[in-house]
């Protein structure tokens, strides 16, 4: 019930940066002698500190508390075939983030070797002189509460892995672990589009097409931790089918690997001679020949990004009646087909959704691209770690 | 940022009645003498009273406090034709309730005129002492921060009326004006069958359909208070003309208006020998003409109801994917027709929502019936008046 003194008081520093004590108690709402009294116990646990004197408003210059400047954070995100590993300060601001290509397929204990091992790299080079803990995005389905996936379906070997506490026993530090989605919704209300959104959802077109709820700034995650699995929305009863055995589904009709079958079958009736073409050196597409072939001004890649937006457009009105949220953004690899597929979403939310809740809707790309996931991954276990009573 | 103790100890106290002051500490995680000290003050403002000594539990007999038994709310429902007013003692159990038919067409002054009769009413019979509060359910959208109908369709006359800041005025109490499906939605929660979930969906079919969506216990609005209006997301892209100009939405497949049409249809073309008898009787048909028909044998109103079953199921199967709730009560009026209702939406979300949601995700009708509606209105302002500092 409600968050601890502490915790709102870390989060306050942590997204609003160093402030006067008296500025803190007003901004969280508690007495003076209270917010002296939890700031004296978190400068003792190390988690504050004192930052000198403020400018004067008429009388004594008033002192100034920070988060301490030794506390840190490691965001990961590993993707179907990437690991991003960040360091990032209290404040979230990302002092070092390596990337590289790694494929998910090679199992937990492969993949998360390495993760250790490009912390211990960071560490190293003096990025995390202390671990305050470590937040993880996966590319599929995670039991939040217990910190391993759950049945995810491009990632062999991974079902019900003990991913958090794994990484907690090599590390040492407090561990959590999320779907990439809902951990890329938080990066970007910590630092991109997102700021001042407190009820949004973050769409990411991958292999799979999934959502990140965010209510209220926190993740939303429902009864069973499903919430955000709109892949399998129906779009059209009459529909093709789709891998889950049931027909219409958004999936079906729009996907990373639904534009890649797509291009493919363009591409062998000859109707699009640009994607033939590349059909023929390649032996298969990707949805990433799709965007090349709309850069090239191929029309038939354009009516395919199209027929995809507005089927995408269709289920996100619904979910906009429904949730009537502040904001939506896209993300996941879509980078070169976004602009056409912007305008196609947004074409039909508008049209399919009520004049009220669409007011003032922003309807957005994602504007942190490789680091939301590792930033909101950061924020993820720095929520954590902020609201334990001690250390 | 997070509730004050006030609130939390109310709260309790309210949803689970007389409590030692020991049990409230370990109950809302506030030191023993914070809680008597916040206890001592509710009690100088009338909230609380003491109520005796517990029995031992090994040493003294503790103190117990609860609500004060002079607090009183009162709850208020405005249907399309009935008023429904009750008074509530401070734990929101129901003293007396009255009901009675009023067209809300009659307009504002004269509606908001018979509530305040009645309150004076249940003020006459002794229910009514003090008023603490008053909340109220209109069957339209509501703007819930300044307290008024926002272009509600079935209510001419009412579109931006000052509902709140009248009844406070005329009542001098604390009102809080919301949309039924929301507060019918916290009377499930408060009483009914949702006592135990904390993410869930009320969805009233009335002459439209509208959804009511608690998110950890409390009502979810969205960016602009419009959350929950489903009526409109499309079923169909191909299907009938709704009134709002779009093709295919749901209330064009399935409300209570689609299905009284549906009725005189098929009573004209004589498919339906009972609803040709009804409708040659009273000139027009209604949904309850469709339950009769129903209740009777009638082989094309079954047929009619599991019809419009299966495209509201289709719509919540979408919803349940994307919101992952832990129940879904379906309520408004539809006794009658509830148990075919019923088993024709729970075959399409479970069909075609994802097995990790649909786990243990119970779908049934609404246990409180009439008495959702004032007991969800009484919930919520008292959650506004146990939330104040003082009084």
């Amino acid at each position: 019930m409600g968050m601890s003194p502490q915790a709102r008081l870390l989060r306050v520093l942590r997204d609003r940066g160093a402030q006067s004590k008296a500025e803190l108690g007003d901004l969280v709402e508690l007495s003076r002698s209270r917010v002296v009294a939890e700031l004296d116990r978190m400068i003792e646990l190390g988690l504050v500190e004192e930052a000198g004197l403020a400018e004067s408003r008429g009388g004594r210059r008033p002192a100034v508390v920070r988060v301490a400047s030794a506390v840190r954070f490691a965001g990961v995100n590993i993707g179907a075939t990437s690991v991003d590993v960040a360091a990032t300060d209290g404040e979230l601001e990302v002092l070092e983030h390596v990337a590289e290509e790694l494929d998910v397929r090679e199992g937990p204990q492969r993949v998360l070797d390495r993760v250790v091992e490009l912390v211990g790299k960071l560490r190293d080079q003096g990025h995390l002189p202390r671990l305050n803990g470590l937040g993880i995005g996966l590319p599929g389905p995670v039991s939040f509460r217990d910190g391993v996936p759950y049945a995810p379906p491009i990632m062999p070997g991974w079902d019900q892995y003990p991913v958090r506490d794994t990484l907690m026993r090599e590390l040492g530090c407090p561990v959590l672990v999320d779907n990439d989605v809902n951990v890329m919704a938080l990066g970007e209300k910590q630092a991109g589009v997102a700021r001042n959104s407190d009820d949004l959802l973050f769409v990411k077109i991958g292999t799979g097409v999934g959502c990140g709820i965010l209510v209220h700034g926190e993740v939303y995650r429902g009864a069973n931790g499903s919430a955000g699995d709109i892949g399998h929305i129906q779009v059209d009863e009459d529909g093709p089918a789709c891998g889950c055995g049931n027909l219409g589904c958004l999936e079906a009709f729009f996907s990373g690997a639904a534009l890649a079958r797509s291009a493919e079958a363009v591409a062998r009736t000859g109707e699009s001679p640009f994607l033939g073409m590349r059909l023929a050196e390649r032996g298969t597409l990707a949805a990433t020949d799709v965007a090349d072939a709309l850069a090239a001004g191929d029309p038939v890649a354009l009516r395919l990004v199209r027929e995809g937006g507005r089927h995408l457009g269709l289920v996100l009105a619904g979910l906009v009646s429904f949730f009537n949220p502040s904001l939506i953004v896209i993300g996941g690899g879509v980078a070169g087909i976004g602009h056409v597929l912007l305008a196609e979403i947004r074409s039909a939310v508008y049209r399919r959704s009520l004049p009220l809740a669409t007011n003032n809707l922003p309807l957005v790309m994602s504007e942190l691209g490789e680091d939301a996931g590792v930033i909101g991954a950061a924020r993820m276990i720095s929520d954590l770690v902020y609201a334990e009573p001690t250390r």
